[in-house]
């Protein structure tokens, strides 16, 4: 990747990523509305801990190449990393993975008690669906019933939650591999970030399905990146309990093929990635260039 | 209330219950797609434990009486009753009321543990929003998209999650009595019950006002009444832990007014139900006669 798409790259996701924040700190009001404020410090805390954005960064970025203004898909997008922010919250707790930090800082049941956290876990998972179906503007009913129903797809029991089991659980599913779990625990959210942007914008036959397979792809390298840096970073640089075992023994793209052919296998999702989109957004686009982008951080 | 009419609800809520067992009998392979065998096991035990389905034969009701057949609610209808149970589920985890019993059977987390639990119960609320999103057929999408709406705005922080907050913690609103914890916990969920049932059927104006308050009063008078036979039970009865103290020092109805005073307060909610609807639905109607059958039950 040569150095002007790799800052373009950069420029592109720091945009994105104060964009979203902006979003977040404008709609605190309209969150809050009814919201005992104990359970909203809860939600609040871990939504505005940090993190990327890129699940909402995706869905703009498409949304924005199908042709919709992205005002018209930040509510969505703000749905989408509410929901990956529940699953940490979720994640973390002590019959879970039970991490008391989270990004460097005390994890959501660490600093409100596990009462709290599962409530508040609970919360944003509920309202994830609820506020892009109230506040998005601009946008056909059908293709925002479309784009819900993608995003529900992503979440429910064949999706994330069943994803987190199979990572949970290596007996929930017999002869299951790392390919598998990560395609529903993280691939499916991230699946779910592009297609709801697509959707929003009402693209469909080659358009939408060209995204599809961009996102299978992506997802894939995402999670292939995030189980290399996880093997060859301490706790503590990864933001969690010093001295945590980070793999606790799990399925991993790392553990059931090496390093090495990790990296290997990161390479080719990035390419696929790129290449189901490049003859419909050109070589010079976000989406096409950020694949790659994604795997030059884990050398 | 009239022997004839008591026979009458009662076998209205006999065939009611049946139908919505055996649509989940019907939908189990298609709620099990794609699901970890692990997972769909958790989650179809608790779905499958009893329980009166009130919610579901709520909507069905309410729909059927605003002219949309039965089979084109019970998507919904199923939907509300997954949610629903997605809310034991949590409430019985030892973090919340900490309950091994539910219904005299072993609640979830006694049986799967507290992991699975957790997931279940996640699953659940995001396929009861999944569901009848993909399986509602025979309604316009309008109608859908408002049904769906009133049903995540029900379930989210401000509705059952704030609720279940207030429930469990005491010092989570300052000045919140028993008619505001209800209200959220169990009253959102009775009114979504009845509303998604309504809109899905594209009933507005005048009616679907009168259905709202219809469900408001629905609501509380479920509540008191709950709260009356929480009171005068003893945790066997009520298919919870030997000896467990049910109402662990909560807020309720109870608690806050004394039994003879909430049974005028159950009394009072009950006839602000029925007279919403009454000039709508008639005096021999179901929805117009349960409420008054529901405070029958608490005498």
């Amino acid at each position: 990747m040569n150095d002007s798409a790799l800052r373009f790259v950069t420029e592109q996701l720091a945009s994105g990523h104060s964009l979203v924040e902006e979003y977040i700190t404008e709609t605190k009001e309209l969150r809050s509305r009814g919201v005992p404020d104990k359970l909203f410090e809860a939600m609040e805390y871990s939504l505005c801990a940090g993190g990327k954005r890129l699940r909402p960064i995706l869905c703009i970025a498409a949304a924005k190449k199908c042709g919709l203004p992205e005002r018209s898909a930040l509510p969505m997008a703000l749905g989408l990393e509410m929901l990956h922010t529940a699953t940490l919250i979720h994640d973390d707790l002590p019959c879970m993975d039970n991490d008391d930090m989270r990004r460097g800082k005390p994890s959501n049941h660490a600093l409100f008690g596990e009462t709290l956290a599962v409530l508040a876990g609970d919360a944003l998972l509920a309202q994830a669906l609820e506020f892009p179906m109230f506040h998005t503007e601009g946008v056909p009913a059908a293709n925002l019933l479309k784009a819900l129903g993608i995003f529900t797809a992503a979440v429910g029991p064949s999706g994330v939650c069943g994803g987190q089991t199979l990572d949970m659980f290596k007996d929930a599913e017999p002869g299951c591999g790392a390919r598998r779990i990560a395609s529903l625990k993280t691939g499916a959210l991230i699946r779910a970030a592009v297609l709801t942007g697509a959707a929003l914008a009402g693209a469909g036959g080659d358009i939408f399905a060209a995204c599809d397979e961009y996102a299978v792809h992506l997802g894939a390298a995402f999670q292939i990146v995030d189980d290399i840096l996880d093997s060859t970073s301490t706790a503590e640089e990864l933001g969690k309990t010093p001295g945590k075992d980070v793999l606790q023994d799990k399925i991993t793209y790392v553990s059931q093929y090496g390093v090495d052919r990790a990296r290997v296998l990161a390479r080719e999702e990035s390419a696929a990635a790129s290449a189901a989109i490049r003859d419909f957004f050109g070589n010079d686009d976000f989406l096409v260039l950020l694949p790659e982008f994604l795997v030059h951080r884990s050398n």
